[in-house]
């Protein structure tokens, strides 16, 4: 495509811009840190035909690349301030493709009360790649990482778990358990795989109870044992009490069908290893800000990979992860 | 391309890790602002085929992306800390070419004094593009814009104009004014393309003397434009007084020459406004630290295009700017 990146700047992307961005009139953005704060910054990228399919809404392509980064920040119990975008619209996008991804930055700005502070607009030789850098803010030293987590901790996750994998799945219309969902039903998990929803509500109590927290991309079993092993430790996961979407309860009985929910991509939960002392008082708090928590499983001592038990047995699981552009992954 | 995400952080990614990247365990960095200091934050993307060759040293796209970046910094006044990297290896790009792309990003970690401190590695559909985020500090309160500056302040460049372009140029091939050099000159010419030096050493001049300030990316005319229309003024060039490469010169005695040199690409140099009453203490400063400046001109009152006086007439230019996948824009 070809556009004026002037043009661009001064049309759509001025508007959008947030304090600290000095209106775009400049290369850089100015962060003037809040007192007794830490920044977390964070970034993560999404390409067409990898992370988003390229006729994805051009609204929910925007609003995906900042929701997967205000995850992470919710995950790690910060709070969000700003962002740069870097945007390589490809060779088939044109102006009124751009204009709709603006509309889906503004309205997500608006949501989660944060400003575009700067980026860089280019032409890539093919596909379109957004790159987002999110910055936010947390009292100093409050910090949580994957590493805290202590054998006993309670794990514990954010809503439901699979239901964009069951989305992306039932998108492709192949034949998977999927394809005798009803429309509605399906139409609703698509846009759980197109439009994450980053529990940021629980970052203050993640900050106040989690050991160690991330947030869930790549597949809840890959991802905990990432967690377990940056905290020294293994895990075991009860799969029947894995929080799924109640549509899919009937299919996902069969331990295959599970499985694939557990290792799917596009969750966008956090994660998060519980004391046993502050369980209650973290369960409290999320009930009290309307975010719905489960208890999945425990830390244990030991190594390797975690353990998903179904009724009482260690689930063979094919794959531990989903990787984009690749699939599954493990183990 | 297929890679291993988690053997390439492992492996590669890893050894770079610097201070608050978490050894890149987590999603996101920590950056615990230093006491009294500003952050200033920048983010430059470059693509295979439109920022970089597809056959450049994966050495040499490494080091760019840095520099790019460095030299926004740079010409805020400010000093790097450290660098979050997107990297999105394209189909092409095999495992021996990242090795050597972090071979690069160590050596320049090296030359800048500053480290890794997360990002995300994806695959795209097509063509290599690397997104980096750069952070920098100063002390509160000190960053220098584009916007400060007033009519009568003089006008400096770093180092040479042009080089790149005419090395972009010569590496082509085509026939262009460059084509009699000889190889060494143009083999050094291709270099300043492919390896901008931004001069790191002038952020703390530049803050203590520019009113304004930015990095020349897209050709001198073009961004002394943007300079002025923030300032809220425009400005004077004079041609003869631009700094060129002494090889250059002889060919550059042409108007349709020297047009080229300054309105081509990827110079990454500094322009500064420099107050009637700091230009001894700036021009000493910079000699101090090695940095050769040049007096080019003067901002002055009024609006619109600056103008370039050759041998006191006004030039006329066919573009004002580079633009990268576009080639020359204007007016």
């Amino acid at each position: 495509m070809a556009f004026d990146e002037r043009d661009l700047i001064d049309r759509l992307f001025r508007p959008l811009a947030g304090p600290g961005s000095l209106d775009l009139l400049d290369d850089t953005a100015l962060i003037v840190p809040p007192p007794g704060c830490d920044l977390v910054i964070t970034k993560d990228m999404i390409a067409a035909g990898v992370h988003f399919l390229p006729d994805d809404p051009p609204e929910t392509v925007a609003r995906k690349v900042l929701r997967v980064n205000l995850s992470d920040l919710a995950a790690k119990g910060a709070e969000p301030l700003g962002y740069l975008l870097g945007a390589g619209f490809g060779r088939r996008v044109g102006e009124r493709w751009i204009e709709a991804f603006c509309d889906g930055l503004a309205a997500d700005q608006d949501i989660y009360g944060i400003g575009l502070l700067g980026g860089d607009t280019i032409a890539t030789s093919a596909g379109a790649v957004f790159s987002v850098t999110m910055i936010g803010t947390l009292p100093s030293g409050t910090m949580v990482t994957r590493s805290g987590g202590q054998s006993g901790d309670a794990l514990y996750v954010t809503g439901f778990i699979g239901s964009a994998a069951a989305g992306l799945a039932a998108q492709s219309g192949a034949e998977t358990p999927w394809v005798g969902l009803a429309d509605p039903v399906k139409a609703r998990l698509i846009e759980r795989y197109r439009l994450p929803e980053p529990a940021m509500a629980l970052a203050p109590i993640v900050r106040a109870h989690a050991s160690a927290a991330m947030d869930i991309s790549d597949g809840l079993v890959g991802d905990c044992d990432k967690l377990a092993a940056a905290s020294g430790c293994t895990a075991v996961i009860n799969a029947r009490t894995v929080p799924i979407d109640p549509e899919l309860i009937p299919e996902a009985v069969e331990p295959d069908v599970l499985a694939g929910l557990f290792t799917g991509g596009d969750d966008y939960q956090i994660l998060a290893a519980i004391p046993t002392s502050d369980e209650s008082p973290f369960c409290e708090a999320a009930a009290a800000v309307g975010v719905d928590v489960s208890k999945i499983g425990r830390l244990v001592a030991g190594s390797g990979p975690v353990t998903v038990l179904l009724d009482g047995e260690a689930m063979a699981l094919p794959a531990r992860s989903y990787v984009h552009g690749r699939g599954k992954e493990g183990p």
